[in-house]
């Protein structure tokens, strides 16, 4: 049941000059399922990338890595993308299937095997079904009608019970309109698994293909890493940003990073990387909102953090605590749970200047339940599908925002039926 | 539904010379039941205890850490302990409460405040009904009934479906006969909230102070520290061993820790150690499988790790990973998420060296998934309800032993219940 998402109409987004987009249907793991989907990038496009920390990173994972580390010599010009199957400890053979996925791709667009970045997702430690994937390469590159960015949002769901998918555009300086539009994936496999997390942003504009580097994982830092629906990283989770270059090129070098803020609003770059955050932080929540049995979308704010890494101690203890989101779900405000997971959190802080916020609701002071705060107040805010948990540390500048779901009966349904 | 957990017959639970046992009902939270315990203490006996790390440390924790630490000067007489609420994050009313608590079981027992340890279990955040407890105290103090040890257990469960307590004896080296008693309590309460654990062992051995607080590190290490239901440490954990000392004093003196280990029986020192370790290990393990929703036990052991660290990262990624508990609620030998657990667990290891065994299963060789591993001999070990997850780090000499349980729909109904 998600919460507040709904699928965009088509005509509200927009293709991307230089991309095409393919799909079909390999029956990797079900049959009748579009499983199997070919983004195209003409030549000169700039592809960054960020990757899972698990150390089981998965076969198709660390060849992308590979490649995009050599994209400065020739270029990525496309990328694979299968469901049904995550080719995670799968050994060398996994490895060898994700060059084999690669070297078949780039055979039959007639491009090297470098400029091909493999991705997958499903059942980790299963061999992936490599004929069906290679006679679906041969499939989706023979198809002659272009997919939708629709297609593609539904090509890479597992347990999504909705596509996800966004589009803006905007005008930079040079009178040109730059368009750009992503697609994410979350929560669970249709036999469910790693809830691994897929985002894949496309544009027009033009930037370097170290710049955009640079850029993504900021971009990250502000959307795709400031997630969470069980705190289980998956093996595979990868976000991408592909820019075409088909427009005027950025001018960033004469700026200075901590110069950009979002008031800078006169510099393109500065301007297309808030246009980048924000779409990437609706693809991101698109994520939660549809997290295995959500109920509830839940922000959690923390201010005046003494760091960023106390800030995420805090933040990410509250929205894995199974108590906190239990609570959440039923909404009981049970708010205790929050200080508790506040509490062994592992943050050096001092815990007497903490003020807490459930919407409007003032419930702690100074560490300890506010005198004026009661309880139906809470349990007004937490009957609401969305939900902001703040947390004033008191004890320092630093801010973070970070987005996470409820704990329900359906996510334990969703993850404890058997895969086959 | 409790995995595997008995309640013993009394005669097979031993009485603690110098250990007198009273409980009452104070209506803390709910008429008509056992929820406060007092466990009076003869003069000379040894107190030790451990608390919980939480920061926000509920009052009667901080009282109870500041009595234990004056107690060389005046011995600790007494414990008192209720259930129903937990008194955290109360502020200065709440510590001025937990002091109040003392004074007048002090008053009653014509002992010092000081000599009194007091320990609360319950909700967060709301005020402890002081009346009411002040009010137990007297009719406790004025009961001339003793209670039996299971009385003891049943007067501090909270959603404990059974009462937990276990009892040993043995012979020391002088042919006295030493007596070990202990009660815990875990999982939740009987309106859900916090997991508090807590533990109290009662022996009539004879050590000092000092000694005993060194001693029950390392028994914490060894059983209470190596439990998880959720992941939410408690704000009010405790674990104390009380030492009435009528019998020989142990000699530790010309004793080198680093010599005693279990084949060491000839010491009396090493053989008390090891009957503590033993209880406080079956004491811990009752909670778990008692755990909240719990319909398996799982054992987690880890071999071969670089170091303690590493290995307690590595157990306690999985045993936390909502996505491996629930595929262990559903019997479904998804084991990649346990891979995927120990890839994420921070822990900086080589993964390619890692085996796994599920029972008698061998899943994992090398980093990956054994060849001749067959999915329905997983699936035959997991449908049993003691299940054992080895993990061979193959990179070091520690092992580690951790207990947790699965992650069912009952665990959310328990949590998802409002208080009131």
């Amino acid at each position: 049941m998600p919460v507040n998402l709904e699928t965009p109409n088509l005509e509200n987004i927009f293709d991307i000059p230089g991309v095409v987009l393919k799909h079909t249907m390999a029956g990797i793991r079900k049959i009748d399922r579009k499983d199997l989907l070919l983004i195209e990038l003409a030549e000169n496009t700039s592809v960054a990338g960020v990757f899972t920390k698990n150390l089981f990173c998965a076969a198709p994972v660390q060849v992308a890595k590979e490649h995009l580390s050599n994209a400065n010599l020739l270029g990525i010009r496309a990328l694979i993308i299968n469901t049904g199957n995550a080719n995670a400890a799968t050994g060398e053979t996994g490895l060898a299937h994700a060059k084999l996925t690669c070297q078949a791709l780039a055979e039959a667009l007639n491009i090297k095997a470098t400029q091909v970045l493999p991705f997958s997702t499903g059942v980790i430690l299963e061999p992936l079904p490599i004929d069906r994937l290679l006679t679906g390469i041969t499939k989706v590159t023979q198809n002659t009608e272009k997919s939708t960015w629709l297609d593609a949002a539904q090509a890479i769901m597992t347990t999504d019970t909705l596509p996800k998918l966004h589009s803006l555009s905007y005008q930079n300086s040079h009178g040109e309109t730059i368009y750009i539009t992503g697609i994410s994936k979350g929560a669970g496999m249709i036999r469910p698994n790693m809830a691994t997390m897929l985002g894949f942003i496309c544009t027009n504009a033009n930037i370097a293909q170290a710049d955009l580097q640079d850029l993504i994982q900021e971009v990250a830092n502000q959307s795709f890493n400031n997630i969470t629906i069980d705190g289980d990283t998956s093996t595979n989770d990868s976000f991408i940003i592909a820019a075409t270059n088909q427009s005027s090129l950025l001018n960033i070098n004469n700026i200075n990073n901590d110069n950009i803020n979002d008031s800078d609003s006169n510099s393109d770059y500065a301007l297309f990387k808030n246009k980048l955050i924000e779409i990437a932080k609706i693809l991101a929540q698109k994520i939660v909102r549809d997290g295995e049995g959500a109920t509830k979308f839940i922000t959690i704010e923390i201010e005046n953090a003494p760091s960023q890494t106390i800030a995420r101690q805090v933040a990410y203890s509250i929205a894995h605590s199974p108590l906190v989101k239990t609570a959440f779900y039923a909404s009981d405000p049970n708010l205790g749970r929050i200080l508790a997971a506040i509490g062994y959190s592992g943050a050096a802080i001092d815990v007497q200047k903490i003020q807490m916020w459930i919407n409007d609701a003032y419930v702690v002071k100074d560490g300890a339940r506010h005198v004026s705060y009661l309880e139906e107040d809470g349990q007004a805010a937490m009957k609401n599908a969305e939900i902001t948990i703040k947390i004033d540390l008191n004890q320092g500048a630093e801010r973070l925002q970070i987005w996470t779901c409820d704990f329900s009966h359906e996510y334990v349904s969703i993850n404890a039926d058997y895969r086959s």
